[in-house]
C-alpha cells in the first residue's frame, strides 16, 4: 500500500506534517515520488483547511497500476490543479475538461493529497510528461501558474501580431511576459512602480509602464489584450484609453466580490472580458513543450519542503516579497 | 441643392420640425427620400439634443453623386447608426468599421440629418440594399435593432446547436428570438412576468421563464449564450447557475455605471462577457438577407412622422408599452 509524507494546512494556519496511505494502485493510477512543488497564491487561501496543500507537482514515477499504458517507472511527470473529470460531458469531449461539472480540483477533491508531499497517487490521464531541458524545479511552477497564463492567452485566439499588456510582475506575470513575448507578441508591462522594470524588459517586454502616480497612461501601441494578474481590481479609467478596439481582458487572479468595468466602453469599444482557469490537458502539454523549446523558466526562490520551509515560503509570498515563484524541494 | 424636412430634439424634449439643406451631391453621396424610420431607445437619450433624430432609415434613392457606382435612382436602401469611417485603420480593413476610431455615428456626427426626416444625403458606401420581401416599414427597425442583436450573436461565433437565452422581450429581444431561432438555436426567453409568453413562443422560443418572483431559475438545458437586452442589470445570483460552462454573455443595451458580475464564477466557469455595437456593413447586409430569407420581421406599431406622431411614439416607448418596435411613416 503506497504511503507518503504530506504537509497539510490547519485551523491556525500552521503547516502540519502528516502521512497519507493509499490502497493498492488500480486502473490507470500511478504512484510517484515528488521532486519539486511550486507554491501558488491559491495555497495561501487553503492554509487554514484540513487538507494537503500544493498543486504544482513534479515527480518521478515509482509504480504504475494495471491499466497504465503510456507512462512507466522512472518517467518524469507533472500535475496541476485538476486530478480527474467525468470524460463524458461536452466539456470533456471538447478538450475543456477543466470546466467539466464533475471536475476534481485542488481544494475540492482528493484533499488527502497534494504536491507539498513526498509522494502521491494520481491518474495517468491527468499527468504530464516533462520535456527534456526543463528541470524539475523549473517545471513545477508551470503546472498551475504557467498553465494559467498560457491558457488564457492561447485558448482565446492570441495572434503573434498582438500588443499584449501584462498587469503585475509576480508569479503569474513574470511567466506571462515570457510566454507572450515568445509567441511573437509586443509585450507591454504595467506595474505599480519602476522597481521591476529591468527584469521585465529582460524577460521580453518591449515597454514598461509604472502606473502608480500617473493620472493618464500612454502607450506607443494600444493593447489588443490585457492579462490582469494582480488581485487588486484595475483602475479602468486609466486603462480603457490604452485598450485597442475589440481588446480582450483576462482577469486571472483569484478575488472575491464583483468584477466591475465601466459599461459604456465595454459595449461601444466591443471589449471582451474572458474568464479562464488552468489549462485543459492538451493545452497544458503544449505549454510545457513551448516552454522547453523557448527556454521559458520561472525565476525561483527555493525552500526546503519541511514545515518550517513551507511556512517561510508562504510568509514571503503573502508579504509580496517572492521573486517570483517559490519552489519547495523535498529533502 | 437637396433640401428636406427633418425632425429634431430640443432642450425641453419636444420634437421640432425643421429643414436641412445640403450642398450639391459630391463623391459617392446619394440623396434619398425617407419612406420609413424605426424608433430606437437611443433616440430617447438624444431627444433633448439640438439634432435630427432617428437612425433606422429606409428610403428610395432620388439622385446620385458623381462617384456612385453600385446604386441608382429608384433603389430601395436602408441605413443605420454609422454613416462613415476612415477606411484605412485596422478596424476598417478587417470589416469592423463600427470600431473605427474615426467612425461617424448617430449622436456624434452629421447631426443635421437623421431618419426622422423626409430626406437625407448619405454615402453610398454606408447604405444597404433592402432585399425583396421586406417591406420598408419592416426593414426600418432592422437597421439598428436587428443589426445589433444579429451582430452580437453572429460575429461572436454562434453555433446552431447552442442554447441561447434572450433576456427581455422588447424591441431588441423580440428580434433576437427570431434570429437565434432561425439560426437553429434552442431559444430560452427570460422575462419578468408571463405576459409575453405566448408571443415569445410564437416568435420561435422553445422555453419561456418568468423570472420575477422566482428565487431560483431552472432550465432543461443550460444557456451557452445570454443576450441581455434589458437595461436593468441582471440578477446574476439567479442567472449564473443556469449558464453552461464557457457561456458568453452579451450586454447590448445602453446603460450607465459599471457592468458588474460576480468574480469567481466568471473565472471558474470560463465565462465570457462580450461587448458589441451595431453590425459592420458586411454583417449588416447578411442580416438583411437572412431576415428576408426567413421572413423575420419586427412586430410594429406605426405612427405618422409628424411632431405629434413622433412625440406619441416616444412616449409609448418610454413607458415600456411599445409592442415591440415603433415605426414612423412620412405622410
Amino acid at each position: 500500500m503506497p504511503s507518503f509524507t504530506v504537509f497539510k494546512g490547519s485551523k491556525d494556519g500552521s503547516i502540519k506534517k502528516s502521512q497519507t496511505s493509499k490502497p493498492e494502485l488500480k486502473g490507470d493510477q500511478v504512484q510517484l515520488k515528488v521532486t519539486a512543488s511550486g507554491l501558488c497564491g491559491t495555497d495561501l487561501h487553503y492554509r487554514e483547511g484540513d487538507m494537503v496543500l500544493g498543486h504544482e507537482g513534479v515527480g518521478i514515477i515509482e509504480a504504475v497500476g494495471p491499466d497504465v499504458k503510456y507512462m512507466k517507472k522512472g518517467d518524469r511527470v507533472g500535475w496541476g490543479y485538476e486530478h480527474d473529470s467525468c470524460g463524458h460531458c461536452k466539456e470533456c469531449l471538447t478538450g475543456a475538461e477543466t470546466y467539466c461539472p464533475d471536475r476534481q480540483m485542488y481544494g475540492e477533491a482528493d484533499l488527502d493529497q497534494g504536491s507539498f508531499a513526498h509522494g502521491a497517487v494520481w491518474r495517468e490521464a491527468f499527468l504530464f510528461p516533462i520535456p527534456d531541458g526543463l528541470s524539475d524545479a523549473a517545471a513545477a511552477p508551470l503546472q498551475c501558474g504557467g498553465a494559467t497564463v498560457f491558457n488564457a492567452l492561447y485558448t482565446n485566439g492570441i495572434k503573434p501580431t498582438e500588443t499584449v499588456g501584462i498587469m503585475g510582475v509576480g508569479g503569474l506575470g513574470h511567466l506571462a511576459i515570457q510566454f507572450a513575448s515568445k509567441m511573437g507578441c509586443d509585450v507591454v508591462v504595467l506595474s505599480g512602480s519602476d522597481r521591476k522594470k529591468d527584469e521585465a524588459l529582460k524577460l521580453g517586454a518591449k515597454e514598461f509602464i509604472a502606473t502608480k502616480d500617473k493620472k493618464e497612461l500612454s502607450v506607443p501601441r494600444k493593447l489588443d489584450r490585457l492579462l490582469v494578474t494582480t488581485s487588486a481590481q484595475p483602475e479602468w479609467e486609466k486603462l480603457i484609453p490604452i485598450l485597442a478596439p475589440r481588446a480582450t481582458i483576462h482577469p486571472i487572479s483569484i478575488a472575491g466580490g464583483n468584477f466591475e468595468i465601466p459599461y459604456m466602453p465595454l459595449v461601444l469599444n466591443g471589449l471582451r472580458v474572458q474568464g479562464s482557469v488552468v489549462a485543459a490537458r492538451a493545452v497544458h502539454q503544449q505549454m510545457l513543450e513551448f516552454a522547453a523549446l523557448h527556454k521559458i523558466e520561472p525565476i525561483m526562490e527555493k525552500f526546503p519542503m519541511t514545515e518550517k520551509g513551507i511556512a517561510e515560503a508562504m510568509e514571503k509570498l503573502n508579504n509580496g516579497q517572492m521573486r517570483y515563484r517559490g519552489v519547495l524541494i523535498p529533502e
